[in-house]
């Protein structure tokens, strides 16, 4: 079905079982193309049948609306809703990546991971209070925040569970969203929190700051002051409009490429104080247990993580020819450098195509195309970012820690395509 | 109320009228913070009394959900519509950008402009044809072009009568998303066309294209091939996930930095000709009447333009103080190199602070501290891309065109502030 000039450059193979170079999707990649048949892409029906006039066009559409939603053919574009069952507002629900494309997530889609559900904040009521070692202890509305000079930046948010039931001794067959869906990223728009906190006379001797959330569950964790005064803000703005009721509105603690439960929803507190305050979310939960059963705490920023997206379970390939392979990269610790995928299990590698603008601690959308045989074939990506580090295959992750590591699984995700063109999830 | 040193380096006043260094909003600008009282801002309500527990601590909130919705708080933050009487589907709907931060638009608040409403389209059913001057008519379902490469891009569509209503005799007052609100920014990801008119064997001779979308009024422009082969795309997804109804489900031509009617929505049709067919759409509508009565057409890129948001009409000052004057400026031409504030209608000027990433053809949001004494003011903007040009007066638009121009109208929006903080629209 594939008709192709191997002298193409567009063809060129880089890595094993048919990746071909990246260079169709740079900038006007599409400009090498010469006069005349690409003959790269396959899903090509011909033919010039004349347009049928669709009922859509005999009679006009819906008049404009105050807000707007999705068309009702996408109505199964939906967060997978997890939960303890009959424990209202105990859950998790995921974004379901493989169903999106780009690196900005619907607010509607933003993964949730609530302690006890959602609350329902009236503005006008909510208070932030900052007090400890500070020589003013002060209390900010709403409206005092909305004065204060603000930032703008994208940058992602990952609970340090997600991927974690890729550490099961079999892995899930559950669609790439479902594993991984517990992140997301979105432009945050708020206030640098060294401002209030110099506005608040911080003493900058003082280590921490425990951070309480609104909620019935009290969310609390304890944050290095050095954090809170490097990047941290207040963000009152996703995406542009104000924060969702599940992102903490009216406003939460934001701090970029950390632990997403550390970036404490429905901020009404932050407390400045000299020592970590052990609270029940850093200790009963969001630690690293070790093969010898002691556990790591204290382990903030989110490493160096890639995923495919497409292909993956469920979305089956639908006979041999071109397909992009895509997915997101990402790092808690800076940007992503490279990303490279693999088509033959690890085999042989070759560097993806990073979408521009690459921002630190934000998700990178990567792609490559690659033209499957209709034989078998591991998708795997690997990603670097800038200091260097690298994501490390799942074996090296239960190597050092077992399979009893609940948190932060930023091992390399594979996807194996049969003949048939099904996607199931492998370790490999 | 403001307390201030002004040997503080955040106070340094750059331009009449109380402009501040933007310096609060680069990089690190609260490093420069000293230990102790930042004494630069001034809503800051003093105190620490005990924080109440409010009552949706005290039971469950709500559990997850899967397709998220704004908070019940925030239901006034709408798109306000505007149309024909009695004419279903013809109309507009304004982009709030006064209730907005950031530079993303949310996908349910992106502007409308439609000629016959919004079509209920079902994708199974969708086609689009390319034919015409090209060697192989293709047809492509929605399937099809999911296969191909895409591209992901942070770009702006601003229609060309956005801002209109500033070429009134008298200035309207209005809130700012309702002068300035038809354009939004997203997040587009889509099929470089490039890659499609050369699967269709594109006649390069050939210099237009003629696109047509499959609403009831088959919205159809004339677009140089040119364009076409350089930066457009077939857009698939808003800001990651698909396109809603009102922008073009399932699909829609995207012309970067071009006037949004080009854009065609729910597209159908692209056939490659040898002259622009001066449709209906690129002659009764969309050109610029000139003072002699004759009137340009293809009139393509959205020059370069900036417009404060906050504060803006609506949006009163609270008392003498600190306020961040921040807004967004675009360029369909390139990137924003420069935007210039004003406090005193146009007498000086200083730089505001650009947020990064600033990228080509969307927009950029700009920020400047202003120390308002209370007395009477008139803030302007003023922005400058990367060809060096710079955004002129409404009074040397107005000399070139008269006031019967109805479309790019893209000069100098100026807010009075008058002594009880109240702001106005004035033409300065």
């Amino acid at each position: 079905m594939s008709s192709h000039n191997d002298s193409n450059p567009l063809l060129e193979v880089v890595a094993g079982n048919g990746l071909l170079h990246r260079r169709l999707f740079l900038t006007n990649g599409a400009a090498l193309l010469g006069a005349g048949s690409v003959g790269l892409l396959t899903a090509r029906p011909a033919g010039a049948e004349p347009l049928e006039i669709p009922p859509w066009m005999k009679t006009p559409g819906a008049h404009m609306s105050a807000y707007g939603q999705p068309s009702r053919f996408e109505a199964d574009v939906q967060r997978v809703v997890g939960g303890t069952p009959n424990v209202v507002g105990s859950g998790v629900s995921f974004t379901p990546h493989h169903r999106l494309h780009g690196t900005i997530t619907p607010n509607s889609l933003h993964f949730e991971r609530h302690h006890s559900g959602v609350p329902d904040i009236d503005p006008e009521a909510h208070r932030l209070l900052i007090h400890g070692a500070v020589r003013r202890p002060l209390t900010f509305t709403v409206d005092n925040l909305l004065r204060y000079p603000t930032v703008t930046r994208i940058q992602f948010l990952e609970c340090s569970g997600n991927s974690g039931t890729n550490l099961n001794p079999q892995p899930p067959q559950a669609p790439c969203g479902v594993i991984h869906g517990l992140m997301s990223c979105s432009e945050w728009t708020g206030v640098p929190l060294a401002i209030l906190m110099e506005e608040a006379g911080v003493d900058r001797t003082a280590g921490w700051v425990i951070a309480e959330g609104a909620d019935a569950a009290a969310m609390s964790r304890s944050v290095p002051l050095a954090k809170i005064m490097d990047d941290a803000i207040v963000a009152l703005y996703q995406n542009g409009e104000r924060l969702r009721p599940e992102n903490g509105y009216p406003m939460r603690l934001f701090l970029p490429g950390w632990e997403g439960n550390m970036s404490v929803k429905w901020l009404r507190r932050l407390k400045v104080v000299s020592e970590a305050t052990m609270t029940r979310d850093e200790t009963s939960h969001y630690t690293d247990v070790l093969l010898n059963g002691k556990a790591l705490i204290f382990t903030y920023p989110m490493r160096v993580k890639s995923i495919i997206t497409s292909p993956s379970t469920g979305l089956a390939l639908q006979g041999p020819g071109v397909y992009e392979v895509t997915g997101l990269a990402w790092s808690g610790l800076g940007k992503i450098v490279r990303v490279e995928v693999s088509a033959d299990g690890g085999r042989s590698w070759a560097d993806a195509a990073l979408a521009e603008p690459v921002l630190a601690k934000s998700f990178t959308r990567f792609r490559m195309a690659w033209r499957w045989s209709g034989g078998p074939a591991v998708l795997m990506s690997r990603a670097i970012d800038d200091t260097g580090a690298v994501q490390p295959t799942r074996a090296s992750l239960v190597r050092e820690h077992g399979e009893r590591m609940n948190y932060h699984n930023n091992g390399i995700q594979a996807w194996s395509v049969a003949a048939d063109g099904g996607v199931s999830n492998v370790y490999a």
